[in-house]
């Protein structure tokens, strides 16, 4: 199973929602224990990006807050919020499929997740994910023509 | 009235339940508008610090997620998570009363409340409020005299 793949069904029903499209899947030993979808807009929540959900609701299915050999996969390049997340959760690695060069943590250069100061350090890995990518750009296209042939623009 | 003093009454609430005592308000127009404290270990969730948790119920008192001309005081200083969280929120400003130099953003020198690449800058400013401070010694030091006096332990 192409985990990715997983979690790009999540990002299709953020799209499907307006959201920006962005999901995620958490597993551990082959099973995807969790899976969650950006929903900021939904429920008006500045956390709710797929990885904040996916690490809570695997540290629901887990009954703790330590994902310990959990892998993480999430179709776009971590926020700086979402790494730090993702090291106090102690997951044992990260995969994502679209890098994320505006607001990225590793495109912006916080590797985080290699800090030796803090209490846990994991790999993180881009795995170019065609789909993750272009979901994306498909979807900004679409909201800046929307907004181009809103009345008053011009 | 003194935020600080209102963020570590959260605190205390932590530390009464055992959770690592860590208390945050939001503040808007004079007001506060959400509390919360470190439920980490009660609820099993790896990314439910203080700060987390008063954006998430100061974004469910507007309803919204951006919390524009919002004031966040925090008894520690924020990590990167919880620091990535607030430029996601959009807060005018940080306010913290004790420093973490293990484990706090600033002290380990990431400054995403500054970075002009992100979509958010704010500033955020260390205010010494010493019963934040000495909660958490006190706190620690308890814990290592439970732990020293456990069976087994030489």
């Amino acid at each position: 199973m192409n985990f990715l793949d997983e979690a790009l069904k999540e990002a299709e029903k953020a799209a499907a929602i307006g959201e920006v499209p962005v999901g995620a899947v958490l597993v551990k030993d082959g099973l995807v224990i969790a899976r969650a979808f950006n929903v900021r807009e939904k429920i008006e929540s500045p956390i709710s990006h797929a990885e904040i959900h996916a690490l809570i609701a695997g540290s629901q299915a887990l009954g703790s807050w330590r994902l310990i050999d959990c892998d993480l996969y999430v179709t776009l390049e971590p926020c700086p919020m979402c790494l730090g997340a993702m090291v106090q959760a102690r997951i044992r690695k990260c995969i994502y499929g679209a890098q994320d060069p505006k607001g990225g943590a590793l495109s912006l250069g916080y590797r985080l997740n290699e800090d030796t100061r803090l209490n846990h350090r994991f790999p993180i890995e881009y795995v170019p994910h065609e789909r993750s990518s272009s979901i994306l750009s498909e979807f900004f296209r679409a909201r800046r023509r929307a907004s181009a042939s809103e009345p008053g623009s011009s």
